[in-house]
């Protein structure tokens, strides 16, 4: 898997119930890292970007719950500028897309 | 202004704090369209960009607060496509950069 294959996601949620909200984290950890409460970078193929996203759809309310899902561009592009963090920031890890 | 010098902005914060996170969120309200509780869009220049970044560092406690910011490119450029909402969305305005 090169780097052309991989893409940049940032995946922000709004999701007011504490068990949905939960499971949305949880699955978002095991993708990617948490930059912030609500936002997470997941760094993968499109194909498996698919699947989390279903996954997704299946565990909100969609008449309550937000999902925002923002694709960065490939990693090879992706340029470090892109992202910027004032304040307290989390490490995004830059080693290589998640393993799926 | 043309669209080649506007860019459109992800600004996303995590702040515990009522009272500088509405002091944050009344700033960016006045900059561009909130698109989750705690994420906004902004289409501007880039100086423009820097002038709300500098006041958003000013507003915020950096031990505590966080504010990141994702750089999208030229709205131009941008393809709807790298946007995209499950869920309850709210509008993003698509007539051009806010005026500041």
């Amino acid at each position: 898997m090169s780097l052309d294959d991989v893409r940049r996601y940032l995946i922000a949620y709004d999701i007011s119930d504490d068990v949905r909200r939960t499971k949305v984290a949880k699955k978002l950890e095991s993708y990617g890292d948490r930059v912030q409460y609500s936002v997470f970078i997941v760094d993968t193929r499109p194909a498996k970007f698919l699947r989390l996203r279903t996954q997704l759809t299946d565990m909100i309310d969609e008449g309550t719950d937000s999902v925002l899902f923002c694709n960065l561009g490939t990693l090879r592009a992706n340029n470090r500028r892109s992202l910027d963090v004032i304040g307290c920031s989390r490490t995004i890890t830059d080693h290589g897309p998640a393993i799926l």
